[in-house]
């Protein structure tokens, strides 16, 4: 078997949901919500089943989403794009990523990460012959360590993968910080690949930026979008990918290899999704708002410093705070075990070693009775 | 961007799809049924749907996805298969197969191929790092050349990838030569990766042996099977992989890269069919031999030689017996504008230079008015 992936643990998402599942314990470990998503999108799905939509889709997307994707585009962000030749329709936002970095990097290139990062990303980048290049946010803020990020260009950097909202930290990167890193991606003719997968989960007066709407951006950038989160339908696998013509047909071929098309019943019920009000997007990010500050209060009860958190579905406590002394990992299992609820270990985030080990997260997209009962569980068991 | 995916051309199927449409052609190109799957599965697929089964499944599949194709191992192989450790869920049979080659290959193995072959092997194997090394089939039987392909294996050989039955050439491999191959495999120390997605269409006395099923080969081959040309959903994207734990772990780790897992109410659904009876697999087989029978006859008829077909959704014709003096591009092209019959050049499938250039394949899973009025479209232009 190939020698890297034989390498690769067991994805801590897995992990954690499996030995949720033995202690009967609330999971906020894997991020899904706990309740449906729109009735609506589901009966969509259903309909376009028994209408015989169950053959081979064009390989970029169904016309009605890929031009749902660009409606929404420029509703949410004035971004002009064209339907036809800028938008690729992918299975999940995972393989929008995995695809965009086929597309975009050679083998020997060199691909800027900001840590703490999902756990896809580095091993994509490996895989593909390229070499990953991580660069750590400053926790308990996860400031951007601007001389750090610049130092990191060179002559090899092909790509920047930028998450924001960002998982894990809930962070939501600022138009300031957008622009230094626009600075450096032109200064250096660097690509970003933007994950933004909860575009729609911002809290308070944070606002999410797409880095494609700043001045020059738009020729560099890759967008991703995913109806998982925006649409609480995590099983679907049904993602999108904006880019530059030139791009997006690259990215087609990468689909191609990986999964040719996706199912085009789910493709019908997202484009509907896409086109609901913005009271719909608005209501999502402010439920989601009340679940963080509940499960917040909760965490801060029990004793833990909780990090600032303006978007995700995701929660960042300090477990030194609450006067834990072993690791996150311990920390973790400890807490499924004996408190029957499940979390992830920061430490998980980092693809560098000696990783911080003091930073827990808990996933607040859960139903607001389940975040009272983890907080009370968890009040009860430390 | 990427170079070797920006000098991949548009697939075959794209480009043909798309010239059929704009001539309002009859597509026998692109090898997808005209005819909807059993109406049991896709009721199925609305009700979990309807049941909440729409957030993150496991990622190597819904259990009862995985103990339905372990059964369908039993049933139809005698393959005694763990449905827990053996079996990995993937998005379509595409995403199989590079799950796959990721998993056992490493940069600067060699992966020998028998030519003609379908068109995102090679590609795959290049994006890798590794070193595709073809070994053509001779038409019109499409017979194995033995001597060379044992000269093709040498001490980089990691893989052989096997298409049985196979496209585009509708060659059902049988015993003697599985034990040529298993031979060679052994002796060589390399792994199968099996596509084996038209298993459930093979015509006459022809058989479909898994190569996994001889002596020795159980821990060395990757079959991949899938739900589109089983149950005639091929929008639908599920596929399954059946390989020997240690593999099957990597190539779980591969999916985790790629999509991470596939829509849970399609993967039901697909369970369902799988503990079909045997009747349901005879039919589906019957039918399509009745189709194939009828093209076959048609394209006779009109002059052309047909070559042996034994299974898959596939025949391929000698355009030279038809006075046709062109390539075979050239005359898909002609056939698509003057006919208003699409079909696909069979030089699209080999990746190496100087493919034969006088044979064009023909998809029979269509409907036989359909067929019919293909094959008098045809007699009529030429
Ligand atoms: C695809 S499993 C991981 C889900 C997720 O986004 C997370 O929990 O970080
Ligand atoms: C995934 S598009 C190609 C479909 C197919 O199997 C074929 O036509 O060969």
């Amino acid at each position: 078997p190939n020698s890297m992936l034989s390498g690769l643990p067991t994805t801590i998402f897995t992990v954690m949901s499996a030995l949720a599942v033995q202690h009967d314990a609330i999971n906020l470990g894997q991020g899904f919500p706990d309740t449906e998503g729109p009735a609506d999108m589901i009966e969509a799905a259903c309909a376009a089943l028994r209408d015989g939509r169950n053959q081979y889709p064009p390989l970029t997307g169904l016309p009605e989403l890929r031009g749902a994707v660009a409606r929404s585009n420029a509703r949410f962000y004035g971004l002009a794009v064209d339907p036809a030749s800028e938008v690729v329709v992918t299975s999940g936002a995972t393989e929008a990523l995995t695809a965009s970095l086929m597309a975009l990097v050679d083998p020997g290139d060199e691909v800027i990460l900001l840590e703490p990062l999902y756990d896809t990303y580095a091993p994509v980048i490996r895989a593909l012959g390229a070499i990953p290049r991580p660069v750590r946010l400053t926790p308990p803020d996860w400031s951007l360590p601007r001389a750090e990020l610049a130092a990191a260009f060179g002559p090899k950097t092909k790509a920047l993968m930028l998450n924001t909202p960002m998982n894990p930290t809930g962070k939501v990167f600022d138009l300031d910080e957008l622009d230094f890193i626009a600075g450096l991606l032109a200064r250096h003719d660097v690509y970003a690949i933007c994950d933004e997968v909860y575009e729609h989960l911002t809290f308070g007066t944070a606002r999410h930026i797409p880095l494609m709407t700043l001045p020059g951006m738009r020729p560099r950038c890759v967008r991703i979008g995913s109806a998982g989160k925006s649409f609480s339908l995590t099983g679907w696998k049904v993602g999108y990918v904006t880019a530059p013509a030139p791009i997006a047909a690259c990215v087609a071929k990468a689909h191609q290899l990986l999964t040719f098309t996706t199912a085009p019943n789910l493709q019908r019920a997202v484009a509907m999704g896409l086109d609901k009000d913005d009271a719909y997007f608005a209501t999502l990010a402010a439920d989601m708002q009340a679940q963080r500050d509940l499960l917040s209060r909760g965490l801060r009860a029990a004793g833990f410093t909780v990090l600032p958190c303006d978007g995700s579905y995701f929660v960042v406590a300090d477990i030194r705070s609450a006067g834990f002394a072993g690791s996150d990992a311990a920390f973790c299992r400890a807490l499924t075990e004996r408190c029957r609820v499940a979390a992830i270990p920061v430490s998980a985030f980092y693809d560098s070693a000696d990783p911080p080990d003091h930073l827990v997260r808990f996933a607040f997209c859960k139903r607001q009775p389940i975040l009272t009962e983890a907080v009370a569980r968890i009040h009860a068991g430390l």
